[in-house]
């Protein structure tokens, strides 16, 4: 096999960095590791080829320090830097950066990173490319009939932002007509006392939705293939913590359709290398909220139903090669299910870092492990809490469900507290067994939970 | 999910009992967990629902003490025995009292494994049902005329076997025509003196072997189906050390002519339970070895292959289920391979018995780890050497023996010794990679290797 690259830099930490490197040495490609002093002794060090300390545990001056990761990338030769997820994985500069300093940067171009980080420009690139959004008055509204017929042809519930507002300030949910003039003057005062600006515009109000992205993997010669979706419904405070795929609310038929709509609209955009294009979805429809330009947390769910891993062709993308596989290639066997397991107290969601004085994990059937941890390890108080994924295979969600709950049983995570005990209660909760949840689900779970 | 059984005992220990473990936790079903006073702090015994301690380490008086066995269902009020492979798995005896108690014994009817485990029955048995056997002459041969011409029937080589030898005992090869007389005159005199009965036959001798083997499963309805083969080709004393699936020197033509060939043998037999029947290959032809009418340790590498989970359908079957899938329902995906670890030394091949100082496992995409190891455990000195098997999956033969090496430099096992490094230096050994051995290529490749 002839290499792709001789070398690759791992700009990042934890398990990704574990999981770019098994992928690096599968196909024949050398690995440094770069850490903070805070990681010296981490598992992606410990297994990396080399590695180079860029800093100390801070992050910005270290996993975030482009300056250094381009130092370390000169000194030890690697042709290329992977960015895996978080960290400077979305940095448009980062990305030109590597590219200007004649690296290659394993992920899409620095362009097309840009007019994805930008919440506004993304979503009119997604009207654009014919993507679902969410409806809504395209300017600010003014008169009352105005306002009448744009509520009505939205559809009730509808929601009142104001234009100056933002990060869930200056919203306010209208559920009928009866009630929207009287909102909207409201919404109008209230936005110039909180903004100084009184505009306001209508939008669709989702008040049951779940979270399905669809993945995509597009090549340098222009081919763009969907891997399905996944389901990231269970979250609390927009952090995913169980995901899956396929989704129990989407039909075959479903699936293909939107699968088939975001891979055109990526072909379009001329995107390569791993996307994933995140939506709302609620009563059968799909709403666009944003694309992450990078590889995902919960990729391994899709590469268990697709039997593809996701890594490797993404390094193969970088490197000049065409997509080693077509859209009638990519079929979907049985249901996959992660559970990410964070270093935190399960009640109060609070992270507890410390020692981790026996870890083992779970073994036998359908059953994967992406983890740094091992027995003797310090999880770190400076970075993301999440320290281990378990992901389960099986042939139906029932099945899968059953095996991630006896796979969270195996798991010994001695010495610290994690999730492990609210993840084994959701996969014993009736409403997680039978799907029944939005996003909003698992904030009100939790609110009651017990902890046991 | 109406539960099979409410509880199983499992006749067994080490990673076979934990896998059977899992099996029944998935399937609702408690479990029962049977131990000698060597194995009290066991995985096994950890994980189980309930234990009881059998007897003394030797394995006379624990795992193989059909009375302390049955006793132990008896008080625990297990509805069914699970005997996995090894110690009491093909003992007819053993069965027929399982089913006299009034237990549910998982796995065949006792007369299918008193035939099976009876060589020579086992052979005409293979004939009757018109598997493919060693061709010789069915009786013994007198007159040189007729050896001259039966030798010439079956083809050179030919092996002149005494009647009355056995256990590699009484065999002469002879390669061709010119040398036959001889060394027939030379094996009756050498019979007549080492057995006292000079009567011999010819078989066909095999040069260069492969060993590959088909996994079936039947019902109790007359449903079997094949699941395809097993290539365990690298054995060293008849050990086998690595299996894989699909075997490298097999058409997907060949596989389903052999496949169907034995699963129409194992419904004219009314086989129901997992099984397997063993073959030598050369030059494209089978020959039947054995059967055995168990689980066997290299069942994974078929439920990477197939997506299927043979322990929770032998479970179901032994229920009185109907098997959940066809024959056309089976599909091969990619290639799977397994690696047995032992705790040996990697040259000598002697068990090296001990404490685990630290035991990590391999992570990540395409890796299956089935071990009852965990850190800190002893190793006890009274049963096989075999402490883990790591299984890899991926799309094909190269990549799946390039995530075997990963995987083995992943996995920590300290202090003791294990055949890891021989097992890495298989994955970098050129005619493994070209799959060019036969059974007898391990034992010759250890005569030369130096360790390392």
């Amino acid at each position: 096999m002839a290499s792709l690259f001789n070398k690759v830099l791992i700009a990042n930490r934890g398990e990704i960095a574990l999981r770019i490197l098994r992928a690096c040495r599968e196909l024949d490609i050398s690995t440094v590791a770069v850490h903070s002093t805070a990681d010296a002794s981490a598992m992606h060090v410990r297994l990396a080829d080399e590695s180079v300390c860029i800093g100390p545990p801070s992050a910005t001056e270290s996993y975030l320090n482009a300056a250094a990761i381009l130092s370390a990338a000169e000194i030890t030769g690697a042709e290329a830097i992977h960015p895996g997820y978080g960290f400077l994985a979305e940095n448009a500069d980062f990305a030109s950066m590597v590219v200007e300093h004649g690296f290659t940067f394993i992920g899409p171009d620095p362009s097309q990173i840009r007019i994805m980080g930008d919440k506004i420009r993304a979503k009119q690139m997604a009207v654009e490319l014919d993507l679902p959004t969410v409806p809504g008055t395209a300017d600010a509204i003014t008169g009352e009939e105005a306002a009448i017929s744009a509520a009505e042809e939205i559809g009730y519930p509808v929601l009142i932002k104001a234009v100056a507002g933002g990060g869930g300030r200056g919203m306010t949910v209208v559920h009928d007509e009866g009630s929207l003039i009287e909102a909207l003057k409201l919404a109008r005062y209230e936005a110039k006392m909180g903004f100084g600006d009184d505009r306001v515009y209508l939008e669709k109000y989702l008040d049951h939705p779940r979270h399905i992205e669809i993945q995509v993997i597009g090549d340098k010669f222009g081919n763009v293939v969907h891997l399905g979706e996944r389901d990231c419904t269970l979250q609390r405070r927009h952090q995913k913590i169980i995901e899956e795929a396929p989704s129990p609310v989407l039909s075959a038929a479903e699936r293909e359709a939107i699968g088939t709509r975001v891979a055109a609209a990526m072909r379009t955009f001329g995107y390569s290398s791993l996307g994933t294009i995140e939506f709302l979805w609620q009563d059968g429809r799909f709403y666009f909220i944003e694309m992450n330009t990078r590889l995902q947390v919960e990729h391994p769910v899709t590469e268990l139903v697709t039997g593809r891993d996701l890594i490797r062709e993404q390094i193969r993308i970088a490197a000049g090669e065409p997509l080693s596989f077509g859209q009638s290639d990519i079929t979907f066997t049985g249901h996959a299910i992660e559970c990410r397991i964070n270093a935190e107290d399960p009640r109060t969601l609070m992270p507890a870092p410390g020692k981790v004085t026996a870890f083992h994990a779970p073994g036998g059937p359908g059953v994967r492990t992406d983890s740094a941890l091992y027995s003797g390890y310090s999880v770190p108080p400076y970075y993301d809490s999440l320290i281990a994924k378990v992901i389960v295979h099986d042939t139906n969600r029932e099945a899968a469900i059953r095996r991630m709950d006896r796979s969270l049983a195996e798991t010994v995570i001695d010495g610290i507290s994690t999730s492990i005990p609210l993840l084994r209660a959701l996969c014993e909760t009736d409403d997680v067994k039978k799907s029944k949840y939005d996003t909003g689900w698992l904030g009100r779970f939790l609110a009651d939970w017990d902890g046991n």
